[in-house]
């Protein structure tokens, strides 16, 4: 297993963003963050990046070999979890960017996305169990009562506890509102809870001594439809009379995954003996709207587990194209020396496109976090509204650009390998596997697409848009005085143009034919996001750009960075711009066909 | 596992290709097929679909599960190959389209496709085994003395034994210019083998007595390059004085692979004890233009089995998607009914998207192999020649088009299913496993790029796409005269100037500078074979326009065949026809990086 080198994510690439780009530490002006610099910040980063290299990496292959499984009624972690998951407490990862009342450090968000994106590429399901933890957990701690925060919260963010969100239901899937588990009230001040969910990941282990799962329920009586629904805190043992005693929830059995084996994805029952305890959070009928924060943050953390999958194939790739020798250079005769097939024109095109889709939404996801950031902690209205509006816009695309084009890319981290690339000999075949999941959970690519176009662009009435084109503006100017190829420029201005004119088409469409306006969210979503790569692909060509005319020692690096821009708007751009006459040329073959025609 | 209902390929699907578009009964005229008619046709790809849908689909799920594994220096394959095995034989499959001469039935190869159609839908891996052991068996049949043809070729054609092309070697992988693998000269007349391969699908079984490689070796003394290799067969147990003695022929070890997992994929070495005997086949340093026999054939059989893998989980998804309620109609309120997802936009999109495929590259795959029965039986010069053309053109198309297109289809499937479709509870992620290895094996897609780039399209000096061009005529003049909708024509007639106009360019650039004129080879051939599929599109929406124009009962069948060739007309070829710019736009990002910018 040739993994040593791999470096997950390369630590200069990190660096240039979060330094040279967006020069992260001006967030420690704003008082939240006033007692942290790049000191404390590389502190923290560092320390996670050393227990991904050195502990969590080697614990993919296992966890993935001998995934966690059902038996007697639990689930079985792989027995290295028992060692991995203390450590994520101790390194403070649970609550790192948490306030100082919750015994968290504070951080900006920015700093530990970074952080993660380490853990996430090292092993994505170890990683999980910590990311479900800290946002079931937050829930609580943004909504719940103290008594909650007390006996739950602070477990979970321990270490001692983990956590899940319990939202989908095998009757309802994606559909929210068809939730049925239901929630009766007692007279002690707890609910009754009854009812099935499905694919909570993380909904049991045996590394822990209990998981709290954060689940939505209808109170009796309540109104139908995502207006009915309520939070609810479920722990699988409860906290009674200073005692944890068994809650009547049941691990019916778990999912055999394509991917992501380390952790399971279980179907649980709440209240089969109807001793179910179930403690409201917040108001009755606001559950939805809470879970949305769990969600959001949940979508930006999907997005970098799509970034980090992409990354850490990429580099098996990188790697062996450097060292397997194969072929002669382009029409050479037999007789001249066999080269590595990194000298080969369509394997540079495969990196280059796997650099440029993996850095480029890595950008995107750490811009954006920083966004959040601002927008969370800013006391300036105007840049925080302006913060909040570019986060809400792009969170779908923060979720869905990784997923999509990051499959495509751990698709091409396979054919590099050629046949060793199908076995698993090597790693690129299970990144493969686990990247898929990213285009379904937390929201499908279809269901981002319609919040993308619909509550994100129209439902803002092009104000969130003005914000993306304000961004965009900054990094032309920005690119132009940097001495950037103008052609990038004019090409990302020129997109801009295409995507405003498309999106007033669909605007003016959703008037009167609603449904054939939204018939091509997805292609929308997938141009939306490529111009929004696009747009970061230029930030850093103006970052290494300055960088080279300033003399930088490192310009192997920078020239690395020009070279995957160039290869982004020369082809990743004009592809998705091919996509607008599609959009609006509202085509009649989707809502024309019957389902009897197929 | 709800898979009772999976039809593999609708059979009016496959009629609708062969006898409405293809009219197939045609070939009949050819005086060596004067024996067959569509009575002889249906019955013996009604068997084959009976066998495929009633015994072999049962067996895909637990081949795949409980996959081929080594033990004690042999592969240990299913029990159920025992009994799948000797029905191959026992159908006629293994020499169906062979003469009468050796036993076969002289079927078009056209029949044969669509009959191994079901097959390979039904269970990949079992089907190798006999479409492997067919084409080491035509091998020895076309190149192989008398004596080889009655030792090894009989009882592979009678399901006796199996066969493997044995060409790839762990040093060379594709660079078959490095083969090592050594044969030296013996008195005896037969030659001693010495070397090792990998990746040798379906080199060792459990449930035949024998095994043949037809595998490539260099004889002492023989020139460097491929023009030093030679054709050997390499009998696992070599027929000596009336026995079956060992023939020094070791499985070394299995690939633990990411799908196929009924079929092993081997390491073998030969003559580890100087004791492996190899009988030549032909003429010595003639052995690789004899395997491109062999190689062309399993290139469209690879291309069949993208499209099989495509085709069964397109089906899995349809049933689901009219099956699954979730969600109600767009913009309809909470109270209104939960509709099947068939009914949502985005999911249509999706189904149409792999119908397109599917469907598309399999009617791709009967012509061009209805070109091949031409271009082998045809005793009109004209036609023969124009056949052939065709056919060495479409050959890397038809391999590449539906393992890549084809794998974004499989996504799909997946993704139709959601949460579901990521779990082994379901089928569409075992075919996602399987489909991966289609752009690999048998020359990867950067592979059959370079082909059609270089031999295929500039190699003829035009010759080739003039062929093309004429039947794309055809079928343009056939569809303005059947009333389909105008515009697909004009489409496809303007997307054949594109593709002239960027073969041009790109024929100027090859002279001065041939790299930066082939780095773009596998968008070249993406367009291509887009352009390709949307002729057979054309030509499907022709037959199916004609057939409702005559009244045809079977109304909504036909209508699905226009919808899909609409949606392959407004969203496939117009993202296709976006990469001309990018070939010839000639942009310096792949050639310019360097190993040490990455």
């Amino acid at each position: 297993m040739p993994s040593a080198y791999n470096p997950l994510i390369q630590d200069r690439t990190l660096e240039f963003i979060l330094y040279d780009m967006l020069q992260i530490e001006r967030l420690c002006e704003l008082p939240h963050f006033e007692d942290h610099g790049r000191e404390t910040f590389d502190m923290f980063m560092g320390a996670c990046r050393r227990f991904a290299r050195e502990v969590l990496f080697d614990s993919y292959r296992p966890m993935d070999q001998e995934g966690a499984f059902y038996q007697d009624g639990r689930v079985q972690t792989h027995p290295l979890m028992e060692t991995i998951y203390p450590q994520f407490a101790e390194l403070g990862l649970l609550n790192a960017s948490r306030p100082y009342e919750v015994d968290g450090q504070q951080l900006p968000e920015v700093v530990l996305m970074a952080a993660t994106a380490y853990l996430a590429a090292a092993n994505l399901s170890a990683h999980g169990f910590g990311a479900l933890t800290s946002g079931a957990a937050h829930l609580i701690e943004t909504f719940g009562s103290p008594e909650l925060k007390k006996t739950y919260m602070e477990p979970m963010y321990a270490g001692c506890w983990t956590g899940t969100m319990a939202l989908t239901e095998p009757q309802a899937g994606s559909g929210l509102n068809d939730v049925q588990t239901r929630a009766t009230p007692t007279e002690e001040g707890h609910y009754l809870i009854r009812g099935s969910k499905v694919f909570i990941s993380g909904g049991d282990n045996s590394f822990t001594e209990n998981v709290v799962h954060l689940a939505l329920a209808r109170i009796d009586g309540a109104p139908a439809g995502t207006k009915g629904i309520s939070l609810f805190v479920v722990p699988r043992l409860r906290a009674e009379a200073g005692k944890l005693v068994d809650n009547d929830v049941t691990t019916a059995g778990t999912f055999h995954k394509l991917g992501w084996r380390g952790i399971p994805s279980i179907a649980l029952n709440f209240g089969e003996e109807n001793a179910c305890h179930g403690y409201l959070v917040g108001e009755p009928h606001r559950g939805l709207s809470y879970m949305f924060q769990m969600m959001n943050g949940a979508r930006l953390g999907i997005g970098l587990n799509g970034v980090a999958t992409a990354m850490v194939a990429y580099e098996e790739a990188l790697e062996y194209a450097k060292n397997r020798p194969q072929g002669r250079k382009f029409g050479h005769p037999a007789s001249s020396p066999v080269v590595n097939i990194i000298e080969h024109a369509d394997v540079r095109r495969m990196l280059l496109k796997q650099k440029s889709v993996a850095e480029g939404a890595l950008a995107l996801l750490l811009t954006i976090t920083c966004f959040a950031d601002v927008a969370a902690q800013s006391q300036d209205d105007l840049e925080r509204r302006h913060a909040e509006q570019l986060l809400e816009l792009l969170t779908p695309i923060c979720k869905t650009f990784p997923a999509e084009k990051g499959f495509e890319s751990n698709a091409l981290a396979v054919q590099v390998l050629g046949g060793y690339g199908y076995t698993s000999e090597y790693l690129p075949e299970s990144y493969l596997r686990d990247q898929k999941l990213n285009s379904i959970h937390e929201g499908t690519t279809g269901i981002q697409s319609i919040d993308l176009l619909g509550r994100k662009v129209l439902g803002t009435g092009g104000a969130s848009l003005e914000s993306f084109a304000s961004e965009v503006k900054k990094a032309t100017e920005a690119a132009k005085a940097a001495g950037v190829d103008a052609r990038y420029s004019a090409q990302l201005e020129e997109a801009l143009g295409v995507l405003a004119a498309t999106t007033a088409t669909l605007g003016q469409k959703a008037q009167a034919e609603p449904e054939v306006a939204f018939q091509h969210s997805a292609d929308y979503l997938e141009m939306f996001g490529t111009i929004t790569v696009a747009w970061q692909w230029l930030c850093m060509a103006t970052t290494a750009q300055s960088k080279l005319k300033a003399g930088h020692h490192d310009e192997a690096f920078m020239r690395g960075k020009l070279a995957a821009a160039q290869y982004f708007f020369e082809n990743e751009l004009p592809r998705a711009l091919a996509l607008a006459p599609i959009i609006t040329g509202f085509g009649g073959s989707f809502l024309e066909m019957q389902a009897e025609w197929f």
